[in-house]
């Protein structure tokens, strides 16, 4: 391996005409795609008509959308359509994981220039209906189209029970425990940093840029130990980590109108976890895990002495000493610097 | 006017770097566009957690998804930011209207360059907002994210009352009337030839291509006039036309296992009024009235007699002799050559 990053050859230039999905065509390629696609029966009207009809668990929907962008969200050498597929569906069914809600259909829109191989699309298709199924939902609907690069835009929908209330980023309150429904944080960070060194095929990173190309959290923490069995909240705030912890956390603190203490010794072996694959790069591994993206793990405030099973302790919540302190993250009682991931940035 | 298409300005060069959607950062163009959008006493989280809640009329959640992509589904040189946040409304609210179905909420995904203007993206917003809730949806959460070209992806969410039927492509009957819900067809593809003919501006074409590029069907015709106030379905079957009615005809038929005969009497009227768009160009308006797409009013099949206000008969429903003729789209009893528009073709 070298420092120097892979040539992607051209798509166009790799793919046999018959083989790509303007020769297969709208149809041929839903021909291919839908008999794979998990049935549930929940839903009345699945693909084929204009819209889905599904039988929700309540009326009180749950909704969000995300897309996954070629060159922006991930780059075709570093990653496989099955990683695509599988990322696609866990950033938008931890969304609705977040607000303590089981996901329970997806409808997806696809682009991608018409030299794509029919496969690229299958695979992607298929490891997104895997993936939601594991977490219960079911694809029901979708749109292809063509455009300069690929482009996977997934719904995800659920529901909540009547009577259950959300789980709002809003409701942690100082002494609630901050934590965390991962084993461990960073090794997306850290995937992503071999990709963009160029090093994503170094079998030393291969474990991280698998984590960073199709992360794999626990979800269901988000509408099992989030909630007691009756569906009341345990949990008094919540959001996935998408942005970086300091990130996702400051948007937690500041709707909350709380200060975050992280608790550099619960993370300790997070970073020295990374500390292999730092190294190398010259990175400092505690970057990965206070500011790495791309976890989709629960993060999550409690009541002191509730933590629930799944999650893990690794700070406090603080009163905020007036508005101008509201939203900050701390790390042992100082501020962190570093400001996470912008997409615009 | 002359017939060079007019070459867009590169949007980098024109964007002074203050005005861009990388310099306002994703909190910034989100707190342009949130105070924008229509509140709704429906909407229990509305955009900024991870997810948004949103009290159905009923837990049948009817869904789609669909994506307007720069360069395939739209020029920019030939669009208007609000055209195209009312296009990507419209072809989302239309697919849950040929359900049945009234359209309630709408979330929007939408990628663009980083030296987009941000009033370009307020702009799509406020214009997709705004069709939305000429329709009674209110748009209740969203992505941001930057790509290599504008893209919109909307889903579009409604619901069915329960005991009220979904009305599917399948169910049209031999003599059932067949039936359109616009005055007039034909005037999207008409625009689209003047777009592509590098003759967006001539006057002689704007109505025609601001119908293609922001077009105005009467949606509330398929959960109002295609159903009795008791919510029984009127109409047989329904879809709008989106790929031309030949092609979206053919889907009908096929599903319902029939032959569809358009009565060219009474399209005559509808290519007649496009003789002025078609002489310039030497094109034919009949396949503008036949195959062009985008049109997104409701098509639908009666039982002879019932055609509701709103919808006029343009067809018969005829019995398939045998499989190999299902499907098939007559005009006078002779099979209509052509075949619309195939995304991937």
């Amino acid at each position: 391996m070298t420092g120097t990053p892979p040539t992607p050859e051209p798509r166009g230039a790799e793919t046999p005409v018959d083989a790509s999905i303007a020769h297969a065509g709208e149809a041929g390629i839903l021909a291919r795609i839908l008999p794979g696609l998990p049935a549930s029966a929940a839903v009345e009207v699945g693909p084929g008509d204009d819209a889905a009809v599904v039988r929700l668990a309540s009326r009180r929907l749950v909704v969000t959308t995300d897309t996954l962008m070629e060159g922006s969200d991930f780059l075709m050498h570093a990653t496989r359509p099955a990683w695509i597929g599988a990322k696609a569906a866990v950033q938008n069914l931890a969304d609705v994981a977040a607000m303590g809600a089981r996901p329970e259909a997806l409808v997806v829109a696809v682009s991608a220039p018409a030299s794509t191989r029919t496969e690229v699309l299958e695979e992607i298709s298929a490891a997104l209906a895997a993936r939601a199924a594991r977490d219960g939902a079911v694809v029901v609907g979708g749109d292809l189209g063509t455009g300069p690069v690929l482009s996977v835009t997934v719904t995800a929908l659920g529901s909540l029970p009547d009577g259950a209330a959300p789980i709002e980023r809003s409701g942690a309150r100082p002494d609630d425990v901050l934590a965390i429904g991962a084993p461990v944080l960073g090794r997306s960070g850290a995937g992503l940093a071999w990709i963009l060194a160029g090093r994503a095929d170094d079998p030393v990173a291969a474990d991280a840029v698998a984590w960073h190309d199709a992360p794999d959290p626990d979800l269901a923490l988000g509408w099992t130990a989030a909630r007691r069995p009756d569906g009341t909240p345990v949990a008094t705030a919540m959001l996935d980590v998408s942005d970086g912890l300091v990130r996702d956390g400051g948007r937690l603190a500041r709707a909350s109108g709380v200060v975050l203490d992280l608790d550099a010794g619960s993370l300790t072996r997070d970073a020295e976890a990374l500390e292999p694959l730092a190294e190398p790069l010259g990175a400092d591994p505690w970057a990965w895990v206070l500011h790495g993206g791309e976890e989709h793990a629960m993060l999550a405030t409690f009541p002191s002495g509730t933590v629930p099973d799944g999650f893990r302790r690794i700070g406090t919540v603080r009163e905020a000493a007036g508005d101008e302190r509201a939203g900050l993250v701390l790390l042992d009682g100082a501020p962190v610097r570093g400001e996470g991931f912008d997409h615009f940035a």
